[in-house]
């Protein structure tokens, strides 16, 4: 078994940002020169995830939007009382989850056509890590 | 180590459905030969998901209704402007998830008492994939 | 390529509780012997979850009301009717998340500085397994 790991950074210039990050994810992929087997990304912050979904404007919007309304910025958290401000980006997190999991098939993510990994930011403005670790043969 | 791939073919009636496909993934896991390791379970289309829980009728319908609450179809989403009428089953896929990951023990899934996996469709009445990916030895 | 897996049982005193388990998921890693890999922790019930965030008393208290406001203990679900009251517990398992995969590298929790895992009771004051698999080399 062989397994590969590396960091890929982002500092958006948003609060809120979605970013496709597919073709980061294929080169380190490719990098690991594994065949077949799985590759884990996710967020390693905690106010961010990565999710899989198409790269569409609209549709980025509609996910900010259906966000916002689900667990809106200007409400009262008690996670704020600590000093912070950004008790929503951990519950928008939560809803589009922290990581993906995506096969690797002959040396290339295993993909159905309109799959895409997105790094989802929700307390932007400042640099943050997604770690890629491969496994396989 | 070894890996072993598979996808499985649905094409629901109806525009939401969830179909308990453990017994498909039983399958394909036996076929594996693999005694200890790990199955990936992905929905290959951006709108449905494949998530793990009761087989229960009663829980379905509150799944149904939860999501449509929550992502209704009948309001209106930007990704639809681009002629879609799916913008609501984008949605309620992140809210259900797009994967399972599950272990594999003794060349078996390794479940609790009420795990089963399910398929659940948002935007049903065509041909669409999951993919099952099986590492380990 | 090794595996290795360990269950660990829990019993809440409350019908919901957020537990941190970070330190027994590392217990169970460090037994495995296994230096690079992928960890995957889940619940093993369906009212339950397995997640990662922060170990902050205000966020938890705030996971909770959202849940709660998202999906409530008191109103009528169908699930309910076949004698069941946990319902709301299904659903907000749902919105948490099964299961974390974890990259072990050098043997340890490749984790970014806030990330810690918990065990998410929806359905408590019993007793309940979460699995963890260990697979590497």
């Amino acid at each position: 078994m062989k397994s590969y790991r590396e960091q890929l950074w982002f500092e958006t210039k948003t609060r809120r940002a979605y970013l496709n990050i597919t073709r980061q994810v294929e080169a380190v992929v490719k990098k690991s020169e594994i065949r077949e087997g799985l590759a884990l990304v996710n967020a390693m912050h905690i106010t961010a995830s990565v999710y899989i979904n198409d790269d569409e404007q609209g549709l980025l919007q509609d996910y900010d939007e259906f966000l916002e309304r689900l667990a809106p910025y200007q409400v009262h958290y008690r996670h704020n009382d600590t000093g912070e401000d950004n008790g929503d980006a951990h519950l928008k997190r939560q809803l589009m989850g922290r990581e993906v999991v995506v096969a690797i098939t002959e040396g290339k993510l295993d993909f159905g056509p309109w799959e895409q990994i997105f790094y989802g930011e929700f307390d932007g403005c400042r640099r943050k890590r997604v770690l890629v670790k491969v496994i396989g043969e």
